[in-house]
């Protein structure tokens, strides 16, 4: 997507591969939104250390990163015999799959990518297919957001104010994004919209990675506290709600997604304003039968505690919000149910969420 | 209310008044949670200054005060003929109403006071009535807030979970606070409970001034995010909110609250949580016929935009959490509607909002 810097406009993706240099191309979102910047990892171990330092987050993105860093380390081989080279490859999968331990998105990527390779004995014919099925595997990433836009982006009529929630944007992704994918294509069409990004405490995602997104594509926003979205509710400004997903149950349609995203479906639904969840079908798990099983991770209380952002000199800090010595119970994520949901947005089409399992041959 | 500070226990009061010395003497709440001390006001226009640059805030103990800086401002008048004393006392009155030009409470203080001292034209005896009907006044806030908590304690059982919005405490008022006050006063019974505060943003009174108030009489709570409710609505670890209000509507039993009040309000419904609304009888607007007509202030965007906290260095700052350039929409307010609402607490007793212009010959 767009990002202006020094004044002029430039197209980025999140994640990208320099083949002449074997660099992975990365933006570094720790100091978005306040700066922008890219950075090259120059080993598959840098790379492992940029998806475990958070340089890059999201599915999407670091699935592709994974991707890239396989193919990376496969090409960083120097000769010897192939038993040499296949026990190298175990050592960058598992390098960089140790890189963030509970995520499964750079393990699905970098098995798609050992499989490609494995219709060939040569190391070196096994290096370019590395690469190309790298460069495939973050292309369909692509693809599938834009899929995502396309279908979405029919919801978006002129002159709606459409509520969000943290980010499901193309910094999560390779680029376009899930829940952003829509407003994207609607402005590319040319449709006059405005979208309210809910801060998302504790880690303020929509305030800065969201709003940062949207300014850049030159998109009309503002932020609001989360508490704010509940009088733009009862006020009748909000027409639609559009957020993304970790895990979308196909056998239930319930959507766990960013603590606070159950909250806003229930207003929304008091309110009868359509709630649509937008994802690749690889955020569906066919296999789970209840929202209940999905494990809610408790994050560090210190995230509630104190907020995150930029000082008066510019630099990066963190101010104590609380009082000392309280302590805080910090869910990161939620379940909202299939009642309250509208459709699921995704590259194939919008469905109700009771429909998912029904349509399952089609969407696995 | 109990402080701890340098290691002992002691009681304090958010407003108090030095006689002997004539002096207001005030917690400094601008420095909670991280620091505690109290400061005195010299002069009524010392008093005016800490009303107007939020040393004191909340509605009861502004009022409280004014109520004492009208006092103080009567005493320091050094002789003279009625006529100076009375064109004194009108400077007096203007620059104490002129501290916060919007605020109802330090002018209904005042002229309960004034009213008081008209039954005497000496001087002398005037500066005498004028500290007794300050400091009725002020006990008589105390008093409104512990039967607010006499009559909510009723609710408070073993092992209840309650949420809390914002900080309607003991800080807001000269003592005890309106929704806290059930809760000290079922602590007072030995009862055993569990609070979560919402943090609140943008202000974050949830997390700073509530999370300080229960540390400090030793009640049982946790900081949550504004976002966490909901799943602690889900999961069913909430049994009851209590939440305070700036303007409870008499005709209609709509309640104004700080921003995000209405989307707790919304979640406890959906999962028929009861939902409480603690005041003194002085919140009861009985004119306004729609909460549709109660002004909600639109705050600085920049609230929205930063946090305010203590830095690593043990200094107050400031720092931005938004994309620069991104703008914000803040109001201060919401309006939560009579069917959303369990009961009223107040000191006569709790009432179901729909039932209070039925009963307000009982409590006008």
């Amino acid at each position: 997507m767009w990002v202006r810097t020094n004044g002029t406009r430039k197209a980025f993706r999140t994640v990208a591969f320099d083949a002449e240099r074997n660099e992975v191309v990365l933006i570094e979102q720790r100091l978005l939104p306040h700066e922008f910047r890219t950075v090259r990892t120059k080993s598959y171990q840098e790379t492992a250390e940029a998806i475990s330092n958070m340089t890059v987050r999201g599915a999407g993105a670091i699935g592709a990163t994974a991707a890239y860093g396989l193919a990376q380390g496969a090409r960083e081989f120097k000769g010897g015999p192939p038993s040499a080279f296949t026990r190298h490859m175990e050592k960058v999968y598992r390098t960089l799959a140790n890189a963030r331990p509970t995520a499964v998105d750079p393990v699905n990527a970098m098995r798609a990518i050992l499989d490609r390779m494995r219709s060939s004995r040569l190391v070196g014919e096994q290096q370019r297919i590395a690469i190309e099925a790298a460069d495939a595997f973050a292309e369909e990433d692509v693809n599938h957001c834009r899929a995502i836009g396309r279908q979405g982006a029919k919801l978006v009529r002129n002159g709606m104010k459409i509520l969000t929630h943290c980010n499901a944007g193309w910094l999560a992704f390779v680029d376009v994004g899930s829940a952003t994918a829509p407003l994207y294509e609607a402005q590319r069409l040319r449709r006059r919209f405005h979208v309210y990004c809910d801060e998302t405490r504790p880690r303020c995602q929509g305030a800065s990675l969201t709003a940062w997104e949207l300014a850049q594509q030159g998109i009309s926003h503002q932020v609001i506290a989360d508490n704010a979205a509940g009088l733009l509710f009862a006020r009748g400004q909000i027409d639609m709600v559009i957020v993304g997903s970790d895990r979308v149950l196909g056998r239930t349609g319930e959507v766990a997604n960013k603590i606070g995203t159950y909250t806003k479906a229930v207003l929304a639904h008091r309110h009868k304003v359509p709630f649509y969840v937008a994802i690749p079908l690889s955020t569906i798990d066919w296999g789970l039968r209840s929202g209940k099983l999905i494990p809610i991770e408790e994050r560090n209380e210190e995230e509630v505690l104190s907020a995150v952002g930029v000082g008066l000199d510019g630099r990066r800090a963190q101010v104590r919000i609380a009082n000392p010595g309280s302590r805080a119970f910090n869910p990161g994520f939620d379940v909202t149910p299939a009642e309250l949901i509208t459709g699921i947005i995704t590259p194939v089409g919008i469905i109700p969420p009771g429909e998912l399992w029904k349509r399952r041959i089609q969407l696995m």
